[in-house]
């Protein structure tokens, strides 16, 4: 039975294992400093597809079974799949699961989808009613581009504050088990919007919400930062790491010692030159999939908080002249299970 | 704790009580048959906002709050609030939740968008670390029509298999009680894809997936439609209320005696002329919130299968050829709860 703790946060009371994971990426993140930790790396980012939506899709589709196989699982032993990414009505996640044939939850938190659909699959699983759970998340640099920003073919100049989207998608199989790293808790992020309005500045429109989750985080748990041997946010960027460090240190806490960004890590900031770093659903999603849970399976770290961090933006709300709300779900994943 | 059943449904060991709606809808369904039945209708669809987005996040701000006082708590008494809507990036949602500050999943399920709000709340539930939960889903006949088919200031002839997206919200406050009626169970819809392309035959796409949850609903509990009072699907309309109650004859269940459906309840087929009937996310959330959850608490009704369905499209599949892919989701509603 999961137990509800402070104001925010959950904590689990089975031993909620995260089995396998698998990370699909572009070509440009494989050449990036994380490259030996990813399971396929593309060489060709249209994957012999028409579109880069429906290379998408299929990134996903053929991730997601990689996950269900090194979990030495059949799509047919998944009990729930629960997806999301960036495109319009999310169709990246819809027509990449549509083969699988697994119930599924669709879920939207823009690049914070990692955390929630890892959230969801944890209180599945924690309830019972779940035995193998996956949670993923895909993003492609060219299909968020054309739906966010400007024609590929336009070639737009990028902003310093731009960050990368990165192509991939990251999936972790998630069930009640005895092999670690295990989901001990989460803490769910609320709506913060600060006002910000440049769709080429997230990095600052989502530090605020990764502020206000992980500082609701530590104090549900009564923790202080150097419980972890990572705090690692989704895709701040250079832009959004020195906010949020900023706003953490104002409410008491220094997490300069170990936080790192998956936006920052998943490329070589002299050699890749993508301005403020990576983002979208998959940054964080691969970062995990990938780097961290090797980390976390040799016991090289053995805890870490998650927190990927999404920026609620759509051209549908920037026409209507809304701002860009952030979000940030928080996600401790440790070696050591529960005792039970 | 809850029981995994048969192949793809849970059933839950607490009393998951539902404990208030709300439903507020727009001025055409506020001459429907079922006007009598909802809590707010709209004198203006545009409530005095600029933009229909933005009308449509303050009609789901303005219901998700009358629902939370309905059930005499506070927004600070609520753990989790999952919600969904139509919009690009469901911006419809993050808007309308954003000043509640409340922890937030956001959901995509198209129309079957209630369906999995109101699963993912009772097992929010279940799990034991939610106390206090809110279901919601919402959509606006203007921003939906705009975004999905053609500018409202054309004035285009709609075809007959064309249904009128509902403008509203409905919400429902989850938590563990003793007041009827409560969730039972659940059984989560596969993404199912006959390959229809036309977007305004939303109910023959649909219809295959609400077929496939039902079915597989009866199956996994062992029971007979005559186990419900109602059956109660989202919005297949006319068209696609026929090819369920085929479908489903087909494989051996005949369903016509109880089965109902929200599109075709909430509109007078003669007096409002909406050809197949109703669709959209509030289309089956405010039919619940108003009509059924009347009946409901009253014990007019006393067993319904909510089933609310989707036609996972959008405007950026459609542009890559994609067919409309159709998923619903079964929500078990009862007034007898679980002896415990």
């Amino acid at each position: 039975m999961a137990r509800h703790i402070g104001k925010q946060s959950m904590e689990f009371g089975k031993n909620i294992s995260i089995k396998a994971t698998a990370s699909t990426v572009g070509t440009k993140e494989g050449e990036g400093p994380l490259r030996e930790y990813f399971d396929v790396v593309l060489q060709d980012n249209l994957l012999g597809q028409e579109s880069w939506e429906k290379a998408e899709s299929k990134i996903a589709s053929d991730n997601i079974k990689l996950a269900i196989n090194k979990a030495n699982l059949s799509p047919q032993e998944i009990d729930y799949i629960v997806t999301g990414d960036l495109l319009n009505q999310c169709c990246g996640s819809t027509f990449g699961v549509r083969g699988l044939k697994i119930p599924f939850f669709g879920v939207f938190g823009a690049c914070s989808t990692m955390g929630e659909a890892m959230s969801l699959c944890a209180i599945l699983v924690e309830s019972g009613g779940a035995g193998n759970t996956v949670a993923g998340a895909s993003s492609h640099f060219c299909s968020a581009e054309k739906q966010f920003r400007f024609p590929m073919d336009l070639g737009t100049q990028r902003t310093p504050t731009a960050t990368w989207t990165v192509t991939g998608d990251g999936a972790a199989v998630i069930a009640e088990g005895s092999e670690h790293p295990f989901i001990r808790g989460i803490t769910t992020g609320k709506i913060v919007d600060m006002g910000i309005k440049d769709a080429n500045n997230m990095g600052a429109a989502m530090a605020p919400a990764a502020a206000d989750a992980i500082y609701a985080h530590l104090q549900d748990f009564g923790r202080t930062p150097d419980y972890y041997d990572y705090i690692v946010t989704g895709d701040l960027g250079y832009v959004g790491k020195e906010l949020l460090l900023k706003l953490l240190k104002e409410k008491g806490y220094d997490i300069s010692k170990n936080h790192i960004d998956c936006g920052i890590e998943i490329f070589d900031k002299d050699l890749q030159d993508t301005h403020s770093g990576g983002s979208g659903c998959a940054c964080s999603a691969v970062t995990f999939a990938g780097m961290l849970y090797y980390k976390l399976r040799r016991k090289m770290i053995n805890k870490i908080l998650f927190v990927p961090t999404g920026a609620l933006m759509s051209p549908t709300s920037i026409q209507q002249g809304e701002s860009i709300a952030g979000i940030a779900h928080c996600v401790d994943i440790e070696n050591e299970g529960v005792s039970v």
